[in-house]
């Protein structure tokens, strides 16, 4: 395969050609790049946070990338930026290309997890933070149209706000009116050029990672370990079918389960396991 | 005291004629004597469900009371009851007696902590079961005189419901029109006597824990073991503020803290954080 008269393996400053190439392209759009961005930069998230929110009073305090809540029970989220205020308020802010990644149970569950975290022990229920959960979307997944949609719990026979503090913001990326903030914001999250940006807070990071040699090969080297844990995940998966297929063989020819464990580099209870599942 | 001729600590068959009297006014509205009565009663959370929740399919799987679901950090909650249906959906019944109880804050720490626990590793969100979280309160703490209050979360921009399966139900304990279920069920709800209840569901358990000797022992044993408890945290918690004043006086003495640690009965640590904190 050749590209630009370049083979892909070739590299420029220990980076990959290919990958260069990707990050020419890349955008805040796309989440892997916008969590560079914003990675501990209170600046950026600040700038974020008030134009979505319509504050001029908001300062950011922290802001850690692809954070890890844990649920009680299995299932974990991360959380694309998440940040939180002078007050301690927690903001978790998602950027999401695909619809399907935001629907309405995911901001529901990102929110449970986070408010599962906001309490401590002996402190009332009125201590609860309010916690704002914003999805930033390449669509608009709401489809009417609208720059920003806030989501509140309210009572429905009397139409008012419930005012439990549970705040979910859905931001339209499609959106490109660029005579008022949002719409200058999503322009800046759909440019590949720092360039054409207008907010100076976002572009010069985008700059950094794109334009010099230390933000490149950070950004480079980011890429390739993203591909070397999702072909050692792949690879690790392949060589447990294949152990599972070849102890299903030997159980079939009435090998003894100690036997296929240690032939396949099973334990014991894993032969047992494959054994009963297919009742051999 | 006297009462009735009757010195509060004479007993009637094992029962203190105090908690008997006490008996005698509960209600379901009560917390304590409502877990008694519905719990693993499948066929009154049944009837409760159908008609707060208008549903005549509905076929509820276990109940469990008093509950305990632990959050991630610090703060655990405990249901007053906790029932699934046939599909594994989760509801959570309180019953609150004080205002102050029944918060916006609250209903959405209840759904949170519940929507932890009902995503299992691996799974996708469109998999997260729909939680309804039923607020029984003994005052229209929502004030518009509604027999039942829907909250849902919605798109303020649109005014859709955000659907997101995730429900929050208050009932108006003060409900006072027998004509529909809601206000036959409320009317039960505030009834002291079995007899004068509209649903037989309800009235069975009812008149089994307030007329029959085996119902009174037991919810006469659990008022004993509620105060037993109750004194025994009091007592606990006034021996350690001795402690704390005793360590305080020896330690404006000069008394070193490892002596006042021995005297007291306390850790050194917990000796040196009463002298740091109170600048000893």
């Amino acid at each position: 395969m050749m590209l630009g008269g370049k083979f892909l393996t070739d590299r420029i400053d220990g980076c990959l050609y290919e990958d260069l190439d990707r990050l020419k392209r890349f955008r805040l759009m796309d989440d892997d790049f916008m969590s560079k961005v914003f990675d501990h930069n209170t600046e950026a998230t600040q700038l974020l946070l008030s134009i979505i929110l319509e504050r001029n009073d908001l300062t950011v305090h922290s802001v850690e990338v692809q954070k890890e809540f844990q649920a009680v029970v299995g299932h974990s989220v991360k959380f694309d930026v998440f940040a939180t205020d002078e007050n301690g308020k927690p903001y978790d802010i998602e950027i999401q290309r695909a619809d399907r990644g935001a629907s309405p149970q995911r901001a529901r569950y990102n929110n449970s997890v986070l408010d599962t975290y906001m309490l401590e022990k002996g402190k009332d229920y009125k201590d609860l933070q309010e916690t704002y959960v914003i999805f930033i979307t390449e669509k608009d997944v709401l489809k009417k149209g609208f720059p920003i949609y806030h989501i509140e719990r309210k009572i429905l026979e009397t139409d008012e706000l419930f005012d439990d503090g549970s705040h979910i913001i859905f931001v339209n990326g499609q959106y490109n009116n660029q005579d008022n903030p949002i719409g200058k914001l999503m322009h800046d999250f759909r440019c590949t050029d720092a360039e054409d940006m207008y907010y100076g807070q976002l572009a010069d990071k985008v700059k950094y990672y794109k334009e010099t040699k230390g933000g490149c090969n950070a950004m480079c080297k980011m890429m390739e370990d993203m591909r070397k844990e999702a072909a050692e995940a792949a690879a690790k998966e392949a060589a447990m079918e294949k152990a599972t297929e070849t102890a299903m063989n030997m159980l079939k020819d009435n090998i003894s389960p100690e036997k296929v464990a240690l032939y396949c580099g099973l334990s014991l209870e894993e032969v047992e396991k494959i054994k009963a599942e297919n009742n051999l």
